[in-house]
């Protein structure tokens, strides 16, 4: 299978959408922050003691995933019509879910938008978090479902043993 | 210990760092995205017949590092004063590893820069590949190196065992 | 009546407008530059002697327009189809009037984006002649006229009595 | 007193502050958002019960900020290093209360960063309650405080009589 | 002929397109950059031996070609919905050749996203080799082709003695 | 003599400038814009009478050169100190000669701001006059003057018989 996004002279481009059709599409998206157990129980009881880490990293992951064409070279701009965050606390592993959903009525799909708001909302978590620890790792980033277009639908159960 | 990044509103700011002086901060981060065994190899022969994946996450990344601050949401707005991303091959688990290097001599550190470097590179990857592999996966994302300012220097080797 | 940008977290999302049917939308927003006699005179008088600054603040207003989703944390990106920015001058007040007005056919109205030329053609204003004047006072921004979409027409005249 | 953002052409200009000293600056902008009384009821139960305005409109006006150079067509590009946002509820006239301040070390000052801020913080608000009150008026939005350059101190008590 | 950018203040609006049909637009642009033989050379066997100027020159066109709305003024924001860039590299001229192609579905044309494409990749490459050559010289931009639209088909070739 | 913008593994980086001396820098660049006589005169006259398209490239090219860092890949983010751009309306040729300056005591020069500033303003004017004239041609974009840094004074004078 060949990549769609390099044209005859093996160079990037921005993939030609202009005679797909207009469907309904859905993404969601799934990431993970692992903190220590201080940062972890600080972002946990912060929201009614301290200050709601959470609010801001929803905040930064739904403007987030407006910048997806602007951040990822050869995203097609879109108007998003809908973009949902939420989180899980996992206390045994001191680990913030994250889950994103993206609509949208158009020629291509918002994958990139979802996994984008994860990931700059995992990225907000870390700043805040950062001068009260040094090792927050961000991981698991993947795709949970897509919905809508040629390729059909996607879901993940599926799939997770691969990897 | 605190956030730092809340008023006494517990409302989230943007930490004042008028008072703090000018040093020269480096920050070095990492991330992996794994691939299926097409993908990759798609990616690894593509410089040479296809088309090169990793240089349009090279250019990503670099212009990532320089929106940080306009997509984190408290992070400060800061001139950067260099950018290097690379990548390293581990054909056994078919997965890129991406280092990002940020430099600065200024009031406050570039841990962000780096992260979200190696973050928009990681989302480049993945949408270049998305056509040939539905279920890459962006893991591992961390700080490896950190100098400059009041917190000393940091050095991920003696905290891997943490995570 | 409950918000509609808050999800089942209580927490901020950008509402699914993804089922709505495209109509066409107008939106007018109005807003006040208030400032001292000797920078009224300035700007009345610079549009052929010195320089103009409405001019300025047109151009300023048009394109904050453009950018009320990436300001704006939950307003959904719009491809606006038509602004326009026009001026009073009353003299008694020393005060310029702002007048805009945005159209689109799309899922979701522009208030937001004819509100933000008047804020953003006022602050240009503002900057232009702070030089001038310090006490600058920009008020009474508010929505004057609304069409299209399920919520029907609105008319401020109506309403004027109640602020 | 003739404007300084216009050349000899009488065509605007960003002005040159190269020979200028680093100082700090500090800006203190204010501005009021007036709500029907069901309006504001959800906004100061909203943190508890269904969803918190402010905090949105806490993260939307600092992220303005930043992006005020980039807004304000004559502003310069500037590196900010601190900004906060608060907020006081007046009950008796509905009416959400806004203040900002911004600070940096640089060449010239940041008015404009905290009207900016006041300006899209209370667009914010706007935004989020405009679908149960479509009478919002956001006004009086002035600076407060200013410190650091040539021109001085700046206080507004000392001018409030004029408007 | 009168301009369309100009409302009865005489001054610029962006134009309201909203009566108008979603049509396919397709624009071609055209520009060169005129480069010292030894930046040329440099150039053209870097791609093998130092480094590949045109793939960074590639990456930055297609994003600039999505910045067009927000670095033109008067330009509507719109979802393009492909952008390629191709090279032509002339020996005898020490010339690279730039072309673009941009389409869309929509009310109106992206004649300027393709010169812009085709300006920001220009001025990539002159980044790139400034340290080579200081006397770079980009030049000829012009549209090549435009289809859609009420203007109908435009096709360089019948009009290219006049310049 | 090599680029200086490729890193050990033959991509691009954002040059690393963190040991260099802050130095006043002053960049001045040209550009052209050839008009149908009809459009030229139509600007000429415009300024008076219908409305004035110099006065919106003149923001359009401003407001550019402060987005340079974020259209050029590898540009660093700077904080530019000042901006003019003149114009001189030549009739002979329907031509309009586009001047650009820009200034900053920073680690690194201006010339892709100067040139940036230039190429945005002609592409503004392009987009006003493109209803009357669909043959526009931009041409001869390069470096004026250039002062500051190791490299020293450069003018263009001395090199123009190159071109």
């Amino acid at each position: 299978m060949d990549f769609t996004h390099f044209n005859t002279q093996k160079r990037a481009k921005m993939v030609d959408v202009s005679h797909k059709d207009y469907t309904l599409r859905i993404a969601k998206a799934y990431g993970e922050v692992v903190l220590s157990k201080e940062a972890y129980l600080a972002v946990k009881e912060g929201r009614v003691k301290k200050g709601d880490v959470l609010a801001v990293a929803q905040v930064g992951g739904i403007m987030g995933a407006k910048q997806t064409p602007y951040l990822i070279p050869m995203c097609h701009p879109l108007t998003i019509e809908g973009v949902d965050i939420s989180f899980e606390m996992d206390d045994e592993n001191c680990t913030i879910k994250i889950f994103s959903e993206v609509k949208i009525t158009h020629k291509t799909g918002v994958e990139m938008e979802a996994l984008t708001a994860v990931s700059i909302a995992a990225l907000t978590i870390y700043d805040m978090c950062k001068a009260i620890d040094r090792s927050i790792q961000i991981k698991n980033i993947h795709l949970l479902y897509k919905e809508g277009g040629k390729s059909g639908t996607f879901d993940r159960v599926a799939l997770k043993d691969r990897q």
